[in-house]
C-alpha cells in the first residue's frame, strides 16, 4: 500500500518531522513491460508511468517533500509560476497541508483547461501583465520577502530530493540500475532529480553501476542541444515547452557523466510515439511524456539505440491534455440501430 | 510496486493462464486518511482513491479480469455499450492485449471529451441511430453471434469478481474490514463488487466482521431509493447518471445484508463534497466519486452517520470530468507585473 515517498525513502531525503508530512499517496508507480514497443527498439522496454500520481504527473514526488518542509518551517502559504503540472501538484498538495496556494501566470496565457486542477483545489491565479520570467521573478521576490511564504517552483531544491526516488523505485524493481533510462528534457529538473537518485544508489553501494541518462527535447524547445536559450519555444509538448531551463547545468552533467546524452525529436515524432503508447501497450500519456519514446525509435532508426534493459519515464497522465488528441479525430457517420449494421462495420475491421 | 490485481489475488478471482494475463499496473490504490473531513462527519475516515488506476477509475480492476480471459479465450475482439468510464477501460486494456475494441454509442450522445481515452487507445467509436439500450442489445447480440468477439459491459461477471479487489485491500492496509463503507452507486456493479469482497473475506476466515455498506445515488437518478427505474435520468454526474441498474438486486442485497443503507443525496450536495475532498484534503475526484462523501455528510448532520472506521470509495479521477469545475470559474482580473501588486493581492487573503 503506497504510503509516500517521505515515508518509504525518508533516509534519503532531507528531514520531515513526522507532523509536517504532507502527503496523498505519491509514488510507488508501475513499471510497466512493453513488449511490442521492446521489439521496435530493440531492447527490453519499461514503462514508468508517472501519470498514476495523485494530480496525475511526476511532480507530486518532489511536491510532498517541499510542502512538508515549507509546513514544518512555518509558512502559512506557498507561491509559484506556472500552468502546467507543478501549479496542479503545488495547488494539491497546499490544500492538503491546510496552507494557501498562489500562483503567478502571465495575463491570458493560462488556458482554463491547463488550470482546473488549480481551481478544482481552491488555489489563487494571479494574473499579471507581464511574461513567465516576470511571474517567477516577482514569486521569488515574494518568498524572499516574507518569511511564511515559501516558493515552490523547481529552484526549490527539496523538489530535485522528492524527484530521485522514481530512481530507487526503478532500481528496486529491477533489482538492479537499467542500462539506460530515456526521458523528456524541458526545465531539466527530471533528469537532474533521476541521475542524483541513481547516483546516490550506486555511491550507497547497492549496484556498481548507474544508466545511460537519454533526454530528449522537444525540436522546437531544444535549448540544451543547441546551446543557447530559446526566447519563444514551440512545441505541441506544453510540459516541455521551455527556452530556458532552470536545471540546465543538472541535466548537462548527467548526460556527460551517465555517457548519456540530450539530443531532440520533432512534434511529429513525439505525436507519433504518445500513439504508438496508448495504441499498442494501452498507456495513455500527456505528449512531453513520449518524447523519451520518440528519441529511442529515433536512436534505434539510426543503429545507435541502447542495448540490454530501458526505462522510459512517462512523466504525466494523457487526461492532462486532452485536446491534443481531440483535435485529430473525426467520428464515423452513424448507422442503423440494427445488429446488421453494427456486426457490418466490425466485420469490416475483424473479419 | 503494483503487479496488477490478477497476480495480486490470484486465488480469489476466475482462473486466468499466465499467457493471458493483461495488466497495466491497476490496483494497490491509496487509502488515504481524511482528517479533516472526519471531524466533519464524527468517524474516523479514509479515502480509497481509485482515480489512480492506469485509465483514472476503478474500472480497470474488473476490465484486467474481463479482458485477460477474453484472451484466454480465444477474443479477437471486444464490445460495450458506454460514453465512460468503461470504454475508456475497455480501449486500454484491449489495446493492452492486442484485440480490437468496440464502442457502441446512440448517435449525438458521446461528448468527444468524454471519449478522448477511447480515442487515444485507437478503439472503434460505433455510432448508431438509437439510445443506450439499443447500443447494449446490440452488443449483447454481436457477443453471442460471434465467438471470437467478448462483451466487456458490465453484464459480464469477470467485471465483478475483478472490482471486489478493492474491499480485499481496504481490509489489508486496515488490519480489518472497516465499519462502514460508503460508495457511489450507479449502475451498482461496485457495490456489488464490495459487498463480495467483504464477505468473501468474511467467509475465508480472515474477519469476523463486515462494513456496513452505504450507497449513495444522485437524487435524479435514484432508482433504487424510488423503488422504479427512471426514464430520463438527470445528475451532474455522469458516471452514475443511470436510469436502470444492471446490479440492481446486487446492490438491494449489500444494503440488506450488511445492515446498511442506499439513500440518494442532491447534485448540490455531491458538488459541495467533490469541492471539499479537493480543498481541504487534496483529493480532486470526478462528481459521481464525491456521493459517497455528500451522503455521509447529509447522515452526519441528520445524526445518522456511522461511527468508527469508515471508508469511502473514490471512484475516478477529476480529470475525467474538467467541465464540471470550469464552468463553475471565473479568473480575477489581471493585476500588474510588480512585487507590489501581486504582494498586496497575497496580503488580503493572507494577512
Amino acid at each position: 500500500m503506497r504510503q509516500g515517498v517521505i515515508r518509504r525513502f525518508r533516509g534519503w531525503l532531507p528531514e520531515v518531522p513526522d507532523h509536517a508530512v504532507t502527503t496523498i499517496g505519491e509514488g510507488d508507480t508501475p513499471l510497466i513491460e512493453a513488449p511490442t514497443l521492446s521489439e521496435r527498439i530493440g531492447a527490453k522496454l519499461f514503462l514508468k508511468f508517472e501519470g498514476m500520481n495523485p494530480t496525475a504527473s511526476f511532480k507530486d514526488r518532489g511536491m510532498t517533500v517541499a510542502m512538508s518542509r515549507a509546513v514544518a518551517s512555518g509558512s502559512r502559504a506557498c507561491v509559484c509560476a506556472s500552468t502546467g503540472n507543478t501549479a496542479a501538484s503545488a495547488a494539491a498538495y497546499a490544500a492538503r497541508a491546510g496552507i494557501k496556494c498562489f500562483v503567478v501566470v502571465p495575463a491570458g496565457k493560462i488556458a482554463l483547461g491547463k488550470a482546473v486542477q488549480v481551481l478544482a483545489h481552491g488555489a489563487e491565479i494571479v494574473q499579471i501583465e507581464g511574461n513567465f520570467d516576470a511571474a517567477l521573478r516577482i514569486s521569488q521576490q515574494i518568498a524572499g520577502d516574507r518569511g511564511d511564504v515559501t516558493l515552490v517552483n523547481s529552484v526549490n531544491p527539496d523538489r530535485i530530493q522528492g524527484q530521485k526516488t522514481g530512481a530507487f523505485e526503478v532500481c528496486e524493481v529491477l533489482g538492479s540500475p537499467p542500462d539506460a533510462l530515456a526521458l523528456p528534457v524541458g526545465n531539466a529538473g527530471n533528469i537532474t532529480s533521476y541521475w542524483k537518485g541513481f547516483s546516490e544508489w550506486r555511491d550507497a553501494g547497492y549496484s556498481g553501476l548507474a544508466p545511460r541518462m537519454l533526454g530528449f527535447q522537444a525540436e522546437g524547445a531544444s535549448p540544451l542541444v543547441a546551446g543557447h536559450d530559446f526566447e519563444n519555444p514551440e512545441t505541441v509538448a506544453s510540459a516541455i515547452r521551455i527556452g530556458a531551463p532552470a536545471s540546465k547545468e543538472g541535466a548537462l552533467a548527467a548526460a556527460r557523466e551517465s555517457g548519456g546524452a540530450i539530443e531532440s525529436v520533432t512534434d511529429d515524432e513525439i505525436l507519433a510515439a504518445q500513439g504508438l503508447l496508448a495504441r499498442e501497450e494501452g498507456v495513455f500519456c500527456e505528449p512531453a511524456s513520449a518524447a523519451g519514446l520518440a528519441g529511442l525509435l529515433k536512436l534505434a532508426g539510426e543503429g545507435r539505440g541502447p542495448e540490454g534493459t530501458v526505462v522510459s519515464v512517462l512523466t504525466g497522465h494523457g487526461l492532462k491534455d486532452p485536446d491534443v488528441i481531440l483535435d485529430r479525430v473525426e467520428l464515423p457517420e452513424p448507422v442503423a440501430a440494427t445488429f446488421e449494421a453494427v456486426a457490418g462495420r466490425m466485420e469490416r475491421l475483424v473479419p
